[in-house]
């Protein structure tokens, strides 16, 4: 069987492509994980179409990985088992938005910055902003947050239904439109984060919020991380409802500074944001400005000005891209745990440690109001003492944050990177995934490889 | 083979028993569903010998049914087949506190009031807020939830983890103590709403939040239901951040009145709070009494003495018993759906026509904020006639909601009462949920019956 040709009876064949320029953009996310070829690039138009196909690769047992942009961390969309790597792009409309109901009903190749243009016009926003401009369907397929998942929740928070297509093509609906239900078993939950292992989202019902009436952004620098990190827990102990608060240490802040044409003190900062009504934001800022000078903050800055504002945050998501274009040639090992807040500062100076005695060139940032935080770690890829370090920070951090009640992955998902994790972390509920993965996907069509380590 | 010998071998005898009326306490809920007796009530003090006692069922075939403190509303605890009813009453301790991580670890006997007696002493309170005084454990089982989840979410929006022993004894966690997590399958969403189906919990990691710095409660009158459904929505669309709104008609604002000794205006009424910090409250009231009188509201009443206060919210929670006290002889039939916000004022105007229709006198309430309401209906249960025009009302309000997108139950659960909705509300998908239950308890030991009709 040819199933180049067999696809091409499935849908139309312009949809079909096996051009290597194509193969080779499909082989690779933007991590350091090697990359690999499918056979076959498809672009499904409508769910009809993703059932026919999953329909036939299921009886034939051919593998079949969701593609967004690529934009992942662990080499979730790469076809390590060849088969059909299954592109969202055609699929990339706005179907609905209730603004009375603050929904939105989308395809999973809407991106969020597509989305938010939409919403915009509604006075409405989409909360979740992962670094990349990623589509909807990868960032609930690995349960992206980003800056404001202190205030607002991560990607599996706005997520009220799925239309999820099954290994073998059945089309089911996992919520409804209701903000509430006891109904049934509740499966938004299972499927979001599961990474294309389970299922493949095809439609997504989303929370969305008004545009708070009033924004305001400040950057507050500090002598030491700890001290950001200390005066950060302090602020959110006190109840303050920060929409944002992240850490970015003296390193990173030059680099933003190279890359970005800014000139913020190289201190480590944290830069954040508060949304509310007028009279509410000058109460809680203030309040948050008395508990930086506690730590010794050496100045708190306000971004008054949207454009200043929204420079501000530009520069912070396009952190990871400025170590990148920074270091040519290089690339780099981004960490990624989830400690509770009463461990972060510990975990934060272990992390600096474990990168200092690596010997090799790291940052510190993060999310750090959720206890999510991240070191970008400089390496040659090619160089394999490099890699071997970089993977030995990584490594120590993990075993760092499990050890102290955290997780391995705070929002860049399992992928193939910490797959050698999962046991560690879930004991025996691991077996409950496994038996999952197989009821859900007997032949193990659904990209393969991923997420859980097949027993 | 003696069951009852067995299992005072399995935990010491005094945790097992068969007289009668324990036998009879544990043979009903609150609801007007049927009473059906177990053979033997346990009563577990650890984790371990529930997993033996479950170890012991499964082995057996005998069916094992949780049980907090029988305030269930749609039959979730009555064991139509017999066996054991699991009661959790001495697993009642709140196990670890910790402020800083606002987090607390419980057993599932804990009481809501419990845990907020203790939490207080920290500044810290649970949210969630059911009309009964249940158990956490029972709470979680049932994905509850109550007046406050317009602001703070559900049950299952609270839960960080769960200790979880399966139907063969295997104990699992579900999640962790990090805040955010994309590792393995989350299966917190899961298990909670699955009303002792999939497993039984031991243990529950839930979050907790600062006592707000300013709370203010607020009565505002409405010459109609419908206008007092428009000011909600209005309140809600315009974002501000209510922390409850509530719908009492004039019909329970008079029961409210006789039971609890108030002399609220015999109106349809909002009960409102709004939690947050001085300045930011006053705005946020001021727009909402502005919003309210574009509605024609009869009188905006702050109830700014905190004494006051919890008088309204328990006259609130009192409104059931109330109605049930004033009744004597007769029980209620409560309704439970959830609608999407723009359907609210259309489903609320077609309930009270079904309840004018039916000829039987009933009140409706609820938590609007959410698009949650319910009806309360009065009948004579040994009234065939009465029985039947409860149930149809109830019927057609559910059939209302679903046709709008919305939801059998928003928070009291399926147990036995809605089970009949479940192919209509989850289409294919409860092939899955079916699919599920027979991975997670193949021999349909862990309270059968329930929420899923087994195919």
């Amino acid at each position: 069987m040819n199933i180049v040709q067999e696809l091409k009876r499935i849908i139309p064949e312009e949809q079909v492509t096996v051009n290597e320029t194509v193969l080779a953009q499909h082989s690779h996310d933007e991590s350091h994980h090697d990359p690999h070829l499918p056979d076959v690039v498809v672009y499904p138009s409508d769910t009809k179409q993703v059932s026919d196909i999953l329909k036939f690769a299921n009886q034939h047992q051919i593998p079949v990985t969701p593609f967004g942009v690529g934009s992942g961390l662990e080499g979730h969309v790469i076809p390590y088992q060849g088969g059909i790597s299954m592109d969202f792009q055609l699929m990339n409309q706005i179907l609905e938005i209730r603004p009375f109901d603050f929904l939105v009903k989308v395809q999973p190749g809407v991106t969020r910055s597509q989305l938010n243009k939409e919403l915009k016009k509604h006075g409405l926003f989409f909360t979740v902003d992962p670094g990349a401009d990623a589509t909807l369907g990868g960032m609930a397929a690995t349960n992206a947050s980003g800056t404001t998942a202190v205030l607002y929740g991560v990607m599996r928070d706005q997520v009220r239904d799925l239309e999820v297509v099954l290994a073998d093509g059945t089309i089911i609906h996992t919520g409804g439109l209701a903000a509430k239900s006891s109904s049934g078993y509740h499966m938004n939950g299972l499927f979001v984060g599961s990474e294309g292992t389970l299922g493949v989202f095809t439609e997504l019902t989303l929370k969305v919020y008004g545009i708070p009436e009033v924004i305001m952004a400040a950057r507050a620098a500090f002598p030491s991380v700890k001290q950001a990190v200390d005066a950060a827990v302090a602020i959110l102990s006190a109840g303050i409802p920060v929409a944002r608060i992240e850490l970015i240490d003296a390193r990173s802040i030059g680099q933003v500074n190279h890359h970005s044409g800014t000139s913020y003190p190289e201190a480590p900062t944290l830069f954040l944001e508060f949304h509310g009504n007028e009279s509410g934001l000058q109460q809680d800022v203030e309040f948050a400005q008395a508990l930086a000078k506690e730590e010794e903050c050496l100045g708190f800055k306000f971004e008054t000005d949207s454009l200043q504002r929204a420079q501000l945050w530009e520069a912070r998501h396009n952190l990871a891209y400025a170590f990148i274009h920074g270091n040519p040639g290089k690339k780099l090992m981004l960490t990624d745990v989830c400690v509770p807040l009463s461990e972060l500062t510990g975990a934060i100076e272990n992390a600096r440690e474990a990168i200092t005695a690596s010997g090799l060139d790291g940052a510190v940032l993060g999310h750090i109001g959720d206890g999510n935080y991240h070191t970008l770690v400089i390496m040659d890829p090619a160089n394999s003492s490099d890699l071997q370090r970089a993977e030995d920070v990584n490594h120590a951090i993990v075993e760092y944050a499990l050890s102290r009640g955290g997780t391995c992955t705070g929002e860049h998902g399992v992928g193939v990177g910490k797959m050698k994790y999962q046991r560690q972390e879930h004991g025996q509920a691991l077996d409950v995934m496994n038996n999952l993965k197989k009821m859900f996907d007997p032949n193990n069509i659904l990209n393969p490889g991923k997420v859980i380590p097949r027993d």
